[in-house]
């Protein structure tokens, strides 16, 4: 199966004068492109609250610089699970410019609750993420 | 005629610890509304730069905040020309959610060559918006 | 008396590829220095929540935008009290870099309670801001 | 010998929804720091360009995430080297509230040139980090 992806657009917003993306800017399309595969499975961030009083949270990151971004182009961002635990999900996430790649990340997200204490995932969320293996 | 318009969704990136979109962020919905104005009359930045030698750069802009957006909320954008001027050209653009606006926004917005020197706006360009007339 | 006065110096993270300071991060900058305004009085966010349950948000702002900012810039950002009413302040703040002044911003805060409704000022915040009058 | 370090005060423009510092902002603050190592040594990244014609890119990031930052908290971001190579410099950064870590970050950084070429450290920068070493 396909990993779902989700386009982003490249606005003066998330340059830098360096005339390139921003390098913590990837990391926002990143947490779009997660958002949007939990909205595809029916859920959204205050649906999450309202139904399991939890927050969806980045514990570790890791994101690999291939290319640069630049001033309007148009990206590809791929999420892909790598590997799901009690408490946590690991995801691979690619930074795409056609078929060239500017960024490979992987992410731990752990859901913890509104006190910030960690928590189960709920297997209804862990499965949309977790429908896409490849 | 209708204004052209845009769509936003508010991710956490977007918002602030209100819970509200944070209220400089408005402008960034606004700028990505202005640059697919723009894209969809056959030019993007870069495209002006290369032909023009110019930036199109904000030198005024007031914003009125109605109601507070939040995260999750599929945002509308909307940008109408108020009017043109030589060197300048004014716009309102106004952010929605659903029929409820939240901001409206006056803009004025200059070209200027990439040393800062003010320059006259490229008829092609100013058209491109002024078409948007209601 | 003069205007208290914030230092920020600009980082990659706020500029654009433009090569200059992206226009809505002024806006960071002008509400920084409303903060550190406050923080002088006393008062940090939280205990503005906490002592009287308000927030205070921006209901109107406009902005001239006279010369860019660049990297590595430090500027200096002054708040003066234009007026000040029962529910709402209209501050005055301007972004130089040495003499040069970048940016006028002129914005209005109105206090809330955490579901939005408008309250009156307490005596004591608008005192803070009040008490910097030229 | 210490680590160099700055502060950094999360303001409302660091947080998101969830009532902390949105995750990708820790990397603001990182990149700050070390734009502030350079400058005690001498350099601002307007130097190192007109200087060797070189920009300082992120190749490579790591963070993990320990524990929340939050509105109005006063950090500290501490730079130490953990190795230098002839064309990278690994950092880790950590980034504190009082004796607590919230994200130990780190950052393999590279020079590069005006059109994307992979370039030697001029050894007076590389010198700059490493004679931060405990």
């Amino acid at each position: 199966m396909m990993a779902p992806s989700i386009s982003a657009r490249v606005y003066y917003e998330d340059t830098d004068a360096g005339g390139i993306v921003y390098h913590a800017n990837f990391l926002k399309f990143a947490e779009r492109a997660r958002t949007e595969t939990l909205r595809a499975g029916g859920y959204d961030h205050k649906r999450v609250m309202a139904e399991f009083g939890l927050l969806l949270v980045v514990k570790h990151l890791e994101i690999d610089f291939k290319a640069p971004g630049r001033l309007d182009d148009l990206l590809t961002v791929t999420t892909e699970v790598v590997s799901t635990g009690n408490t946590s999900l690991k995801l691979e996430q690619k930074i795409k410019r056609d078929e060239q790649t500017l960024a490979i990340i992987k992410v731990v997200i752990v859901a913890i609750t509104s006190d910030g204490k960690p928590s189960r995932w709920p297997p209804q969320l862990r499965q949309i993420f977790g429908s896409h293996k490849a």
